[in-house]
């Protein structure tokens, strides 16, 4: 009698993972939750990439594509012991909660392993931030060799960093919305208002995710106190401080959780340094992003659904001379741009590859 | 053989409308259109109000069960034809669109019959606004027999009004969000970020509303040009200046559609004029609306789904000591609250009724 | 300064319960989960049953209110001890699991509190039967005070009886397609194919609920074992015996979540024991069901969202020459006709009331 | 001041498409509609085929990425004009409706273009069949050339036919599921229940497809009145035939739509000629789809989410002892192997590439 595994294929197989010969060899360490099964997912299908494991600290021994059939990666989930068989390891991707993971990235980083983080660890520049919004730091020492990983303001620095701190998925769409108002010394005041679907809350299941609570629901959550606000602050202030600004600038950030299931729309309400125009915005957004292969600047507001599963950020101004405030939209998948797409994004660009490798 | 009618019942029939001796008379002309055919449900199943009949521009000699199965209303669409069979109507809740209310309002007051109006057409008191929002107005003449039907605003003056303009469902939510500050003489500067379920859209058929391409998306619309704007500002503007304040607030407002079906939520971003703390807000708020039926002021983030199918609007107040600002959440149902059951609010009000009958 | 609670309202609070004096006082035990919440907001709001009390085996203390803002109903949930504080209870409905439901149904049953019983545990009336499918029963000795509660097959003997055990959802909706071909000695064989909501889960929170994996899913499951087979089987024997069947119909049942709310839809595909036409059909359910206040008959393919959010059951029968059998779609909300407005139903019959009480 | 045009990029333009040199041309015709568009875009991506144009009856000279923001193919909609501009076009997939469809693969094929028709004109071997349910045939001389494009099924044939009828989604989930079992001369009768997203009603705009009216709700349609029914009895019948069976299987199949967007589920109730078991049904599904690249047998039920946005489908077979039926589960992405990435199997197939080429 044929075996029949629960969810995954027994025939039909999935395809053997196809990668060039000397690929870099890639561990997903978290692959259990959304965004590390996504980055796994991506990097099975990646031509450029070797995918040599997923480790969990939960579900070990379990089927990847047993736990989350619709991405197809067929490898065990194993529990993470890196002396004993990660010796060749050229990067991970790091995909733990806040705290969980700079010990784990330290350890990595120890063997030479290049890491791209998911979480909020090494986001933030100053401890002093880190500390006050999430509490001790686990590695301080491990700080000064962290970079950004929003890959169009710091591609540069990404491509030679030890440690890559991937956004969170909203600073990503908040920032590629602000970065060219910023970089024009055009922001006095922002109020980003910001929305997801339920795939932002990750695999926790509770009253917020339950698809006949939360389905049919908007919700904001964390008023006044979203642990994103500090982390758009900081990428925001240099871009303004180049351009001449000498305060610094208080966001309100304020999150939302719809019940659908990927998509991500930041709408920022900016108080502009001197009146504005739709025709200088137009400008000022195409020059910003005309070589960027993952920005399109589009004439009319952009939704949710026309970047979602997709590494693409539509990002939309207008000037409202009534109010003489401007508004900038910026639509993503808080998933994929928000999260794993970018952090595969960033891998290319740590490893010399096109950009857009395994992207598109 | 019994004969079966296409989707309404043919045995276990709708009980018939049941409504006290002496119930005023009262006719829902558009009825075929989302806003209408709710009113007529709620008007059916009221314990005061006789429903006399249903009528539409489109759908004439179909019944209304028929076109909307869930609202049950056993009554045949009829062609509005005031002359022959009116005579002795006390009360009419109109939905039409905007221009093409105002005439079919103004034959209704013509012959004394009480309207609460669901268009714009009778919603801005300053007709230079409203003729640069909306065009020319059939009906100038019939302004100052109007009252905002913003219940806990006007609720004096709706009570002998001849014509009740119903609020947009925006401004419902706004304004009770910010009516305490206001009063209170506290708002400088507002941004409203609002998003509504897909019914907001109405019965269009299209692009915006087709369920494949609208129910999974976030869509941000009508960019610093919503209709809606001056219906708010018109009514801040009388409470900000009892307060003291001499100038104008310029609102802006921007909206959205979200793939979910009933349910609105408005974010107020205030700048007060004052430093402001939450335990002031909270004595605000609660004092505001102690009496009010309808308004719940709570103590976290409200969501849409705790007053989907109701006539409640619950707001919650907090202070961003960070940014400065005040954020004000409010949060109603489109259809309910924001358009037909506030409609049936206003004509408990009246009427003279208790002004939650037949809304609990 | 004001004190606001977290999600229920602080001003604008929810109406005092209005029951007419004398009216049956009731408990609603287990009402944390959807099916008890429900029937509790819906005695809550019963002109005619006082509810005392709402019990809890989690969530003690909490208010239910805060639990389920959208039910409004303000009292704090309990630890059920039916000792201290019941001494005057009429009746109670109980929404437990099965297993768990039994012992409490019988100590309140052995006070002479009448129960209507959410789960299982009274439904078979063969104690193998339900060893069978639910092993051990605690309290087998209640089994013959106990009436199947599907009001329209059993009300006169629900009328008087100390436990209603009410109907699955699954077996509601497909009793009620098939009753009428049953009595008519229609059925050779059955297979039901029926869909729900995700409420139909419960509040159960894992992947099958999670609102980011089962949004967008349609889900079989329980292939060839669900337990309410039997229940469906027990039911239609009898109807089919009285009509001169000697054999017995082993029913194939096969459920389904999709990723909406609340509705559910029973397709039952019979193989009749003779060529039936439509007009037949339409005579006989028109016939079954003309008396019966909350079952539809109609003439086209019922959708379940005309019947969300209330008591009814719409039918639709038809026949299909090409393959000789004939198809019976059943709609309802599972959550209200399915369980818990079903058990209100019930409880209006066991205290001689109007059956459409507080249900309209 | 730069030009934005209304939904595409102006900037971070979607790269240009990347094919090898000598690739086959390959049109299509009909790309607004959904299918079409989806069509465009798997081949936009596609290594091998070069998109020379998509056309359409409607929104001729708006650009396709326009109306379709997530398809990112940068084409212009274009007039069908066959003299003037395609002489050298390979092949072209059609996506018209019906009987509109068989003028244009007429058309086409006149001109020695391979076609692969997405309408049902070419799917039906015998003409008498399609008249019956469809009408009159516009070009019953093109049926001899056809092969009907299950690709699994017909794999020789398509690769060397003229005109591909591809499936209808319906047919292909349930002949995916049933072949096994008809080449094993298991099916004595079968039921086939089928569940879909709105994406499968198409880019209509009507009271089905309206987010607020479809997005909660399951629908019954076409009840004992599907055009899919003869197009599976079509296929089941030689695969019964060469089994040794010498009657025909009457299908009945039922439609519905439920609120979701994208994923299809056919149920099939099967009534088997003998006793059979389990082990028996994995070794047959095991062996007949072992070298398959896009259909899995699965050893519990499938979802539908597991499928969405791949070319694969999920099949799942248990035998209910009870009942001594079989049930087999089959679960497809409507929009992807039910229409538009079969299509391009087909193609694939048709121009001797590796069939998985460019669908993994």
């Amino acid at each position: 009698m044929a075996e029949l595994p629960s969810t995954r294929a027994a025939a039909g197989a999935p395809a053997p993972q196809s990668f060039a010969a000397g690929s870099p060899r890639v561990l997903v360490a978290g692959a259990t939750g959304f965004a590390g099964a996504l980055a796994a997912h991506l990097l099975w299908r990646h031509p450029r990439f070797e995918l040599v494991a997923v480790t969990g600290r939960s579900e070990v021994g379990r089927r990847l594509d047993d736990l989350y059939p619709r991405y197809r990666v067929p490898l065990q989930i194993e529990r993470l012991e890196l002396d004993a068989y990660y010796g060749e390891l050229d990067a991970a991707i790091v995909a733990y909660p806040h705290a969980a993971a700079a010990p784990a990235v330290g350890d990595l980083c120890d063997r030479g392993v290049r890491v791209v983080d998911l979480s909020a660890d090494f986001r933030l520049s100053t401890l002093a931030t880190y500390e006050r919004w999430y509490g001790e730091h686990p590695r301080p020492d491990l700080l000064p060799r962290a970079v950004y990983g929003l890959t169009e303001l710091h591609r540069e620095r990404i491509a030679s960093a030890a440690i890559v701190a991937n956004p969170g998925c909203y600073p990503t769409a908040s920032l590629l919305g602000l970065a060219p108002l910023a970089r024009a010394g055009l922001i006095a005041d922002v109020v980003i208002d910001a929305k997801q679907g339920l795939s932002g809350a990750g695999r926790a299941f509770d009253e917020t995710t339950h698809g006949s609570l939360a389905g049919e629901n908007i919700l904001p959550y964390k008023v006044a106190a979203h642990r994103h606000t500090p982390e758009i602050e900081e990428q925001l202030s240099p871009l303004r401080t180049a351009a001449g600004a000498s305060d610094e600038v208080a966001v309100l950030f304020q999150a939302h959780l719809v019940g659908l299931d990927q998509g991500e729309l930041a709408d920022c309400y900016v108080t502009p340094t001197r009146p504005v125009a739709d025709d200088e915005l137009a400008d000022l957004f195409v020059a910003a992003y005309a070589d960027e292969p993952f920005v399109e600047v589009v004439g009319a507001p952009p939704g949710t659904r026309d970047v979602q599963g997709t590494n693409f950020c539509r990002v939309f101004a207008k000037a409202d001379p009534h109010s003489g405030k401007v508004i900038v939209l910026s639509a993503i998948d808080n998933l994929w741009k928000g999260t794993s797409s970018q952090a595969v994004q960033n891998l290319n660009v740590m490893f010399g590859l096109p950009e857009t490798e395994g992207l598109l």
